[in-house]
């Protein structure tokens, strides 16, 4: 079943955009390995924190990006300019777009 | 820019099935007004928790979708079975699926 990431990423004071570049930075890994959706996001009111919303083909695709090189890569690059994180996981089970 | 609302619904004990279904109606109004992705989840770990994470081509196109008669219809319906609500909204800036 497809499953969900969101994220709530909270930055070092003024480091938003840098973590933003390295999410945002062109990864063809993720398609191949199951991920259907993966949308970095800020908001004006919130200028130290990066939101991203992701979806996969199963948690299990989820868990195992993690071990790909350029998501760990990505990770060690990030979490020097990370404050904190949180966020929740979810199994989608339907959508008021399809029939 | 793409916009994305994420929400996470407090229902009253045991009424999680049923906001799923109020939400996971198939409603052709969204995608017309905007609306590019709509997924609805849950987490066995949070058994009174309905999670949705949506995608849409503006802010305004979400903010006007809310005014839609067969939206206004589903929160009407869903109220009375949440206990609260929260979420984060935010624009999209990028992703690393695409170049």
């Amino acid at each position: 079943m497809t499953f969900a990431n969101v994220g709530v990423l909270e930055t070092a004071p003024g480091r938003r955009d840098e973590v933003v570049a390295v999410l945002t930075r062109h990864n063809p890994e993720l398609g191949a390995a199951g991920c259907l959706s993966y949308e970095v996001g800020v908001d004006d009111a919130a200028p130290d924190t990066v939101f991203v919303t992701e979806l996969w083909e199963s948690e299990d695709a989820h868990r195992a990006s993690l071990r790909l090189p350029g998501v760990r890569a990505a990770i060690v690059e990030a979490r020097p300019l990370l404050a904190g994180m949180d966020g929740r996981r979810f199994t989608v089970v339907g959508s008021p777009l399809r029939d």
